[in-house]
């Protein structure tokens, strides 16, 4: 955030000015994403649909590895099958979407109406998750213990009704992948709860470059109905802490309240553990601000839809054709490199427009490579290659190099997984700066979380694990401050001293943090 | 359909017997689908959805290929924008799903009800088809003759609540692809709606092996609202219809309706000419009611989720290590090798359970080629073959073939390479033997389909294209056998003679047949 006064940057808002409008300006001048018209429903544009692709592509190479089936479920569920679990319905019966009408009929003023005489006997839910109505599925397809553990996953919409939506990090309906799964025992499930939030883990770090933190989810903030809930966390540029994945353990509820049973070893019928995970278009909105900055989206090329983009100075004279033919040569021997394991993605725009508007364009949308080629480079057999995270020069000039043609082929792949780890380094490193430890006393955690403090980030403290009333007192104190906890992370050496809240001595270590 | 009668197939009904009752058996016991206890919806099973995965991974490159870019627009659109294309309305108006409430409440007695506070001002409608909502979008994207053609697509969920419905070939909820295209003048559009019909037609005959008629539907037969329908309609063994794809040419209504408008070269407001064009989950019942047996489904290679599956004949003892160690090498020996363009899709199902059982159940999956494995073939370096597609010997026993392993790796391409030609020239004769020419007169036509006559196939008739009123006519007339006009073949040479209908001159071919 700290360029010389003399760079103009792409965006008219910087992250500094206004962290929130900078958001929506990147999503609208990287055309990623819009508003629908259709209250809390976005329309998702192709670069950023592109981007969402990519993620499929990549964790759904990473599901099938695990030995779970993709399988698609009704996206109506009747009401009643709400109505079984009872601590799951009060954690989402508030606001979901209701089809109560199966007909539409004209009103006699050249309007539409829902048909009175086509009222559904039962109301039916848009999904919001699927727990209940895979539940009901798992329970016909598992009869014994040779049919576990059952494996299913689902790429699907979901509804959640919401009053304030933000495009990516809350919208009414989203699209997410959401793996349900059935095992004989306690010990089989919690494996398959922990090797999803690895996965997430592990994907966060790797193709998204975005540092996380993988841990617990303390009692108050679990799954409605869930056992155990584990998230992964990130910190977003504003110090916000972005839940960007969660795993639950669901234990033996679910499948008490669907009838999923099996029959053991020892002819006994008994219950089963079940588990659920899930991503989202979410974690667009945290890939965005974690590698956004003021002159648009920086995208990781791992999850680049486009990793080079070759734009042709165009002059609209008869040298262009000798200009787009050595263009299209330079393109088609990228295209046969590999990079990140993949093909190399290259795209070679030979649209009309001016060649610094296309640039710019580009860059907003945080293309990893831009190479500008002018008639004098393709005569001399060279690039002009632009590094997006690298984007200005110290004083002040956009960061052009020139090379030859051959040079840069024959490192592309090299660059861009040297863009996808620098990315990630340089989102590793302000995070860590920007965790606080050493908090011993409440004031000192106001302090922290002060006005005047703009971007906090995290603090990190040790506590003592309380539950039920003490956690509720815990919750509604750091409430005030505009704090939840965030989880305790896996792994986290056992803290010493005692617990801020409680007193007690502390036993585990949390994340506190403003949150989206 | 004619095998001896020593055979015992796989199924309890043949397509002889009952071929509506066999299709629910293939889908039961193929484990494709199933219901789901939610009205009209199904459950698309593990088989079922990876058919669905290989269709949308094929096509989608194919849609990329054509410049075509995928977005994602709302589920839900407001009752308004349906009140905008008055044709349309009338089309679609009939069975929608229709939300009106966005919160459950308690109902006091431990059950839900919709929360009468939380009734929408504005129902929201599930999309049936997204011509209104994504109209709404290109108004807002398209400005200039420079912004044209603008092609998109959407992979997506759609809802048409059907009284009847059946797996796969008419459910309420359905997933499918839409493209939607909005183009600067007529012939741009048209251009597009036939080279999306061409795109189908192709991937019918290629990756489904499914033989069908590009054409144009009848008048009384388009989409609501537009100006010219296509149709993709193959041949179902029984000798019905399936219209397995459509593209639309919409002129200028939808784009008026939502106003869609460039500026031209000239600086005038012009309205954009739109297309839209879709296939869904439907080809799935196309390809099980073209390939399908009375041994289960048969999976053209190039659409099987696994094309060839290795059996270890496991006998729980000591010298199953080296059985699994002997299949182990076979299935990353075929991994490497290319099939159909791509890496070949090989399973070792090393699951417990007798190697007859596991037999029968890929049989009925369909999978292209099984290999048994048993330890002998394991020593001598053998492999035992069956194509699914041969499965019965003359002399009705099952047609497993030896040879060595590495014979078979060498060849397996090539062999599902001529699976995949040999469903394709099976169907395509079959379809060829049913269509019936030189019907002149009503009583002929009726004779064709009368009762007795169980698959009639499909009559190829001249008729002089009648409109409006003589059309409807026809209609009616038709409708009284129970058929329908399928499609103008496209390219089919002028028919002779005059029309049967009305007795005009005949200007062009059509398809009559019973229908999906």
């Amino acid at each position: 955030m700290n360029k010389p006064a003399a760079i103009r940057h792409a965006l008219s808002v910087t992250r500094e000015a206004d962290f929130a409008a900078w958001y929506q300006e990147v999503i609208a001048e990287a055309e990623m994403a819009e508003e629908s018209g259709v209250r809390g429903c976005m329309v998702i544009k192709p670069w950023g649909y592109g981007i969402w692709e990519r993620i499929q592509t990549l964790m759904d190479a990473q599901i099938k590895a695990a030995g779970v089936d993709n399988c698609y479920f009704p996206l109506f569920i009747p009401l009643s099958f709400f109505e079984k679990e009872a601590k799951h319905v009060e954690g989402f019966a508030k606001e979901m979407a209701v089809v109560t009408h199966h007909r539409l009929i004209g009103d006699g003023k050249g309007g539409l109406v829902p048909d009175p005489e086509a009222k559904l006997e039962e109301p039916l839910v848009v999904r919001p998750t699927s727990e209940t109505v895979i539940g009901a599925a798992m329970s016909r397809w598992i009869q014994s213990w040779r049919d576990l553990p059952m494996l299913t996953n689902q790429w699907a919409n979901v509804v959640r009704w919401e009053m304030r939506t933000r495009m990516f990090l809350r919208t009414s309906e989203f699209l997410w992948q959401e793996g349900h799964t059935a095992h004989a025992d306690r010990a089989d499930a919690m494996e398959e709860t922990l090797r999803a939030l690895e996965m997430y883990r592990a994907f966060a770090e790797g193709p998204l470059a975005m540092p996380v933190v993988a841990g617990e989810k303390p009692e108050n903030e679990r799954f409605p109905g869930a056992v155990a809930t584990y998230s992964i966390e990130a910190m977003m540029q504003d110090g916000k802490a972005l839940q960007a994945g969660t795993s639950h353990y669901l234990g033996t509820a679910f499948a008490e309240a669907a009838g999923i049973r099996y029959q053991d070893r020892e002819g006994q019928q008994t219950l089963c553990h079940t588990t659920s995970w899930g991503v989202s278009t979410r974690m667009i909105g945290g890939v965005i601000m974690t590698h956004g900055d003021d002159d648009g989206l920086r995208v990781p090329p791992a999850i680049a839809p486009q990793q080079v983009v070759i734009l042709p100075m165009l002059r609209e004279n008869d040298e262009d054709a000798a200009l787009l033919a050595y263009c299209e040569e330079l393109r088609a021997a990228l295209a046969k490199q590999t990079a990140l394991g993949e093909p190399l993605r290259v795209l070679l725009d030979k649209r009309a427009g001016k060649a610094t508007q296309k640039r710019w364009a580009w860059v907003k949308k945080g293309v990893p490579l831009i190479l500008e080629i002018g008639g004098r480079d393709a005569g001399n057999g060279q690039v002009s290659v632009l590094r997006r995270d690298r984007l200005w020069r110290d004083d002040g000039k956009v960061n052009f190099a020139g090379e030859t043609r051959e040079g840069f082929v024959a490192r592309a792949a090299v660059e861009l997984a040297d863009i996808q780890q620098s990315l990630h380094r340089e989102a590793t490193e302000r995070r860590d700066a920007q965790i606080i430890r050493g908090i011993t006393t409440m004031a000192q955690l106001e302090a922290v979380f002060a006005e005047d403090q703009k971007y906090p980030g995290w603090v990190e403290l040790g506590w003592s694990r309380p539950t039920g009333a003490a956690l509720d007192a815990v919750v509604t104190t750091l409430k005030t401050l505009k704090l939840t906890i965030r989880n305790t992370p896996i792994g986290a050496p056992a803290p010493s001293g005692s617990c801020l809240f409680t007193g007690d001595l502390a036993v585990e270590t949390i994340y506190i943090a403003r949150s989206y």
